[in-house]
């Protein structure tokens, strides 16, 4: 019993694997590079990529990137209404089709919603996984890079708690820094307990309400669209 | 395909209640009274349960009651190690035995814990749930009440986008209240939301730092020792 357990979730793993390696060969197609954004609910993910994205990207050249967003929840479109107040192209994909809600978008949801994203006329694309620490750090769905927000309200000890989160990240946003006079919180802890889960990897403190590090992140993105295409999902 | 995957669903939902169904049944005959415990990461579960059992709740004939908690979590044992320090008995829990984590508490694991609980020691358990809003609402694990803590730093749209999680508690605790003054957050809208998705659901505003609120959750959690035994999961 437990054996066909595990056989039916490795089965489902290859089959996201694939998809999402057809998902990123149409991404390399267009030559645009795809960000999976995951954080807890209420991290702040979308009034970062508010803050982010407020004002045109400009790439190696100088010249404007062109970014879209893909905004993943359960249910509903707040967040693609707020994006869309920006000037870039947001679509919205809901996973409550799936069984009481999926928790996480997995390849397949995110090939359903390409025919919506005129890829062509992208140079970056951005996910916004469905707020969740354990799950979306299990699918692929594509992406270039994986980022995460952290915020500083949920605590020093996450890193420890949701491993393959922070493992799975090339970048650990820390949000609302803004608030850290007013916390019991010891900002130091938490760099240590994600450097001893992902040595090494690139922290970047940041306030969505302030602005603080928010230069930096545009920066982060943009370089994202110079990387070069590469095969590995 | 598709029909295929909703079957599987079915199937897994129909032995989780069956095995809900078990776990109820034991605790009846030991006549404990169980609270599902869920939130997203971070909202304060834990330091919550920390301030409201700091002390021995007392039970209708003004006996202490005896509590216990079951401990959710991915990986570690962080939660329990705290709690541990109460006068409480803890048992810990961990997914990461299944695929990369598994994001909630079912029926089956936490029937894994019984044979460690000495629920004819216990009046009321407390399960704390991992860490998330979607998932664990769908789960039953035989318990008799659910809540949910819901942080005020997670934003007031949480439960438009969550909506299950909120409409699964007859309890909504909202915590880290003594931030409201730090934030910019409307505590009206926030129950207007709450109260769109689940009519007429009590709130608690909560603060686990100042212990504001904390009286009327240990008069809540004394009381569900005095309901009656009822047969439906």
């Amino acid at each position: 019993m437990h054996r066909t357990k595990v056989r039916i979730v490795e089965d489902a793993l290859d089959a996201n694997n694939t998809i999402a390696r057809a998902n990123r060969d149409d991404f390399d197609r267009h030559d645009v590079r795809v960000l999976n954004l995951m954080s807890a609910p209420g991290a702040g993910k979308t009034s970062l990529l508010e803050r982010a994205l407020a004002a045109p990207l400009t790439g190696e050249d100088d010249g404007q990137l062109r970014v879209g967003v893909l905004e993943g929840d359960v249910q509903g479109s707040i967040d693609a209404d707020r994006l869309a107040t920006l000037h870039v192209p947001v679509v919205q994909l809901n996973t409550a089709g799936g069984f009481g809600g999926e928790c996480h978008l997995d390849a397949n949801m995110v090939r359903s919603a390409l025919p919506e994203l005129r890829l062509g006329e992208l140079d970056l694309l951005v996910i916004e996984n469905v707020g969740n620490l354990v799950c979306p750090a299990e699918f692929r769905v594509g992406e270039d890079a994986r980022a995460m927000v952290c915020s500083i309200t949920e605590g020093e000890d996450k890193p420890l708690k949701y491993p393959l989160m922070f493992r799975a990240c090339e970048l650990v946003i820390i949000n609302k820094l803004d608030l850290l006079v007013h916390l019991d919180f010891d900002l130091d802890r938490l760099l240590y307990n994600i450097d001893a889960v992902n040595p090494g990897v690139r922290t970047l403190p940041c306030s969505a309400r302030t602005g603080d590090g928010v230069p930096e992140l545009r920066t982060w993105l943009a370089q994202l669209t110079s990387r070069p295409v590469a095969a590995a999902v």
